[in-house]
């Protein structure tokens, strides 16, 4: 990639966070009445729903303070942080200590689920807070959630209400994967802590249970000790996109460390997820795949999300930073390229969330539990703050 | 319908179910070594899961009787509808006399869900099942069930385990629909037992809380006591599938009591599910509407999914026998015209269950969790037996 491409790149990516998708954000989803942010938005930013997914909640508030703190300290960002993390505070902890998935826009509790996903949002909100404003009562919280989601994963099982644990004990990788992250933001604003041993454990689960080079895959479920559970779909399912943000997670973690061993032992999970994730036919990300080719089960297995768009572009600009192959660099451009094709809605910013398989728009809402400002933005920003590096080593 | 159509359809509604429906799952489902049947299959019919859906395993067992009852008494119906209702007898139900959603291929249970609708098809199956062969205990087994689903029906909210009842407590449209059915099922079965009371209540409460005339909809979730709850996209749900299928349940109580003013109560549900529901660019029937115009927040709203194309063949077909409006055998031509375009797989038969919006194979399983030989099936069944009916009127 040339000076030119790298520069155009930092700029591009700089100007559509600050002056596209942060303003959709600030503008409609600040709730300057109740508290927090309501998320739930259409296509134009209006209310689609006045309650607030605690998932975005948490999201919000740490990519505010993450601006903050590595983009410039524009004194707005800390302040809706402040505002995202008062209402964590005050409405999103159930009284045993765990959070709520859901709450109303003036903060009663609408839904608890099994799994403990909301908590690693709060982690983050809590910690990246803390870290831009030296709140140190965030800090303690933010720990002390990461202790109640470690002690859960020791045990597993317990949370599977659903399943009959006699007769299938199985291990997900969302939540190996998903502690990586959470575990690298936390270590950010607790420099007295010690998260390096947590972080290789981690990393280690994903090596030990989940990955398969045989089958050049990651798998999103195994046997308890990482038995391949081939005969059913849930065994054979690989989501490309969850399996990229674990690479580049990975791979940020050898960054740190100047591990470049660490580095390239995440690349082929990038390698695999591609090139069994791409639509020839299309292009594009499928959203989930069956590892023998079979027909995934989910309906939505062949929608084009934005989410796995951006943890690919981010994915891969990491990767050929990295690692200097030419394959990644080219991904990257034709990533890019097809998610700039599709996905901006250039009439109302920011971007739409879900496609058709052939790329035609399927829905047009901006936010729901899930979508909110986090993939895209961090995309942005994570892109802008590695070309910047790129551009002056 | 002139005497040559209704012909013409009679013996392909026949045809289509007895040597095209009903083979391909005889053939691939019956499980000879353990027993039910393996309807997780794919396209082929090659197993996809061996996991036994119990859902599908109530359904399968309610269509073979069914068959053996009303249309013709093969003895391969009768013995395979016994092979299920062993299956379930001895590998459905939990101690608290609840049934398990999912079992192993060997029976062992896997999931168990909060909501009764497997129990509901667990009643329909054994009942069926009764009066094909005169089973006592299966009878017995499916009034203790239906008892079962009543009991926990007039004291909602025990089962909502993940909404926080003190903060919102809503009613559902499918517990209310699905129990008219099953009563009716159950009612044919025990001729001895009292169900025109409790089916008139399970009418009156789709009625009283769910229909919205000034809305011109029948919706999916409201308040406790009726109220509109249209601030969320939950609130403002349309099913259309799901609105048919409460509407002909309807009209087929109002034809066996003679009751026209019941089936006229029932027409407005059919015509605006069809005018809402009905694709004008590239035809079929959405899954989910926003009654408002909004953007519904299922991902798979647009999809166009072989279930309610059928309730839709069935529901438009008896509400023309019955009313004679011209219109409904107009929609009935349209839809039926649509489904046979798109929905029949002619390389191995039965029907794709998911398209895209545009009509363009989604996913090519025959079966999951939810699709099985049921909705296809039953239209094709129900069809033939109506104009059959309408033949000798």
């Amino acid at each position: 990639m040339n000076k030119n491409r790298l520069e155009e790149l930092r700029d591009t990516f700089y100007t559509e966070l600050v002056d596209n998708t942060m303003p959709f954000w600030i503008d409609h989803a600040t709730d300057r009445e109740y508290g927090g942010f309501t998320t739930f938005l259409d296509r134009q930013g209006e209310i689609l729903s006045p309650d607030k997914p605690m998932w975005v909640m948490g999201r919000i508030t740490w990519l505010l303070s993450k601006l903050y703190n590595d983009l410039e300290q524009r004194e707005e960002y800390l302040t809706l942080a402040g505002h995202g993390a008062d209402f964590i505070k005050k409405y999103g902890f159930d009284d045993d200590g765990r959070m709520f998935f859901a709450v109303t826009r003036d903060g009663r509790p609408l839904r608890k689920r099994r799994y403990l996903f909301t908590e690693t949002f709060g982690v983050i909100a809590l910690a990246e807070y803390a870290r831009a404003s030296g709140d140190s009562e965030s800090l303690e919280l933010a720990k002390k959630l990461m202790n109640l989601i470690q002690d859960h994963y020791r045990r597993p099982g317990q949370l599977e209400a659903k399943i009959i644990p006699e007769t299938l004990q199985t291990r997900g990788h969302s939540m190996a994967m998903i502690r990586i992250n959470t575990l690298q933001i936390l270590r950010a604003a607790d420099p007295d802590g010690s998260y390096d041993g947590q972080i290789d454990q981690a990393i280690d689960d994903v090596f030990t249970y989940f990955v398969k080079a045989d089958k050049k895959a990651l798998l999103e479920m195994v046997g308890m000790n990482g038995e391949y559970l081939g005969e059913t779909p849930e065994g054979r399912c690989i989501n490309p996109g969850h399996v990229i943000e674990t690479a580049w997670f990975i791979m940020e973690e050898g960054r740190l460390r100047n591990d470049m061993e660490l580095v390239n032992k995440a690349l082929p999970l990038l390698d695999w997820s591609l090139n069994v994730g791409w639509d020839e036919k299309y292009g594009g990300l499928f959203s989930f795949v069956d590892v023998e080719g079979r027909q995934p089960a989910q309906l939505e297995w062949d929608m084009k999300m934005w989410w796995p768009h951006n943890e690919a572009i981010y994915g891969t600009l990491l990767a050929y930073a990295l690692s200097k192959q030419k394959r990644f660099e080219d991904w990257f451009e034709r990533i890019l390229d097809w998610s700039l094709q599709h996905f901006p809605d250039k009439q109302y910013g920011e971007w739409i969330g879900y496609l058709h398989r052939d790329g035609s728009m399927a829905l047009d809402l901006k936010g729901n539990h899930f979508k909110g400002p986090f993939h895209l933005p961090r995309q942005q920003l994570y892109c802008h703050l590695l070309l910047k590096s790129m551009l002056t080593e």
